[in-house]
């Protein structure tokens, strides 16, 4: 019963999902949705990334949190179109974006003056990625901090994104993490997974991700 | 009407977690409920524990993981008795633990042999805040590779929690963790919460935790 119920969920998703959809594509816009842990280094990496494609692309944000505007605030001094959703009206907090708060986040952004709008979701590796909200990419954010064996415990995760960050290998060395091993963990869930090593600190790796971007966009 | 049907969701869940409450006092043992985000260092941590209260204290686990035993294994080994509960069957996998699973774990779990039973939370600094256990304590950690904006985005972890470890510091100086502003940001949203500064790698901090846990124990 309960799965049936939570099925459901997922449809009416998948409908408002596809309502977002057709209006990225009328606008013009690519859509990638951005997850990871709490932590991991997102707002830091998208504030590499609004520097970077400065000048290049046209770059709009919806941030996710369950509460405050500190990233939002942090990413908006980039003079980017940026709006807030805050999910924590529910019990705790809504621990996941879904496609109706993205179709009401939509209200007054300027689909059609912008070539690409990256959502931050809420920092969880579980129900996100069971959420589908309209975006042409799923990114995930891993940081060597968090651990070798996350995609282990977090199978779904990294078997729906189309692109793994490995966030913060300024810190290897210094965190019990293999790289070798995390690559075989990897390989155990999602062998085609490509990944991009970076440090959003010292900005190593960061080049061949706005290439990356650049690339989702040019393909439209 | 979607916020009625959660409430009632948390008042069935106290229910079944006064049931585990009063099976863990017959039982004559107390239950600390350890959660955190992913990575942040819950199971190197229980290591520790349980190295550490060998011959002090008799500890079971309860270990919560969307898949695998990979954690649960790692604890086997001292020879604890320890449960894996995996969430998986559902969509993604359930992103906390609740009440029933408690439950359902507790058939054959030896509580009347135990003097402290510790529960591993799924890493999730949302859902699990919300859902009570049965437990006496609730712990949170938090790694200052997590950065130190935490306790302004997940209000209610911060909240609910008895006692935050504050773990990796033997990683100060690498990342960009702000110690004062960590704690002007936890006084902002729960001022009386005591923390205790510890590495789990190094073992650095590591006693004042397990005398914590020894006095929680005696409190009873």
């Amino acid at each position: 019963m309960e799965i049936k119920v939570l099925r459901n969920v997922l449809d009416a998703n998948d409908l408002i999902a596809a309502q977002n959809r057709r209006d990225f594509d009328a606008g013009g816009c690519r859509v990638v949705n951005m997850m990871s842990a709490p932590g991991s280094g997102k707002t830091t990496i998208l504030e590499r990334t609004l520097r970077g494609l400065t000048g290049r692309l046209r770059v709009g944000v919806i941030e996710g949190d369950v509460r405050g505007t500190l990233d939002a605030d942090r990413l908006a001094a980039f003079g980017v179109p940026v709006v807030q959703i805050n999910t924590d009206p529910h019990f705790g907090g809504e621990c996941h974006l879904d496609a109706r708060m993205i179709r009401n986040a939509l209200a007054g952004f300027p689909l059609d003056e912008l070539d690409l709008v990256l959502i931050e979701n809420i920092g969880n590796l579980v129900c996100p990625a069971a959420f589908r909200v309209g975006e042409d990419r799923k990114v995930m954010v891993s940081s060597v901090a968090e651990g070798d064996d996350k995609p282990l415990k977090y199978p779904l995760m990294f078997r729906v994104s189309d692109l793994l960050l490995l966030n913060k290998i300024d810190l290897l060395g210094h965190v019990d993490f293999d790289p070798d091993r995390f690559r075989a963990n990897l390989a155990r869930v999602n062998p085609s997974l490509p990944v991009i090593e970076l440090s959003a600190r010292t900005g190593a790796g960061c080049d061949r991700w706005l290439d990356w971007l650049a690339g989702a966009v040019a393909e439209r």
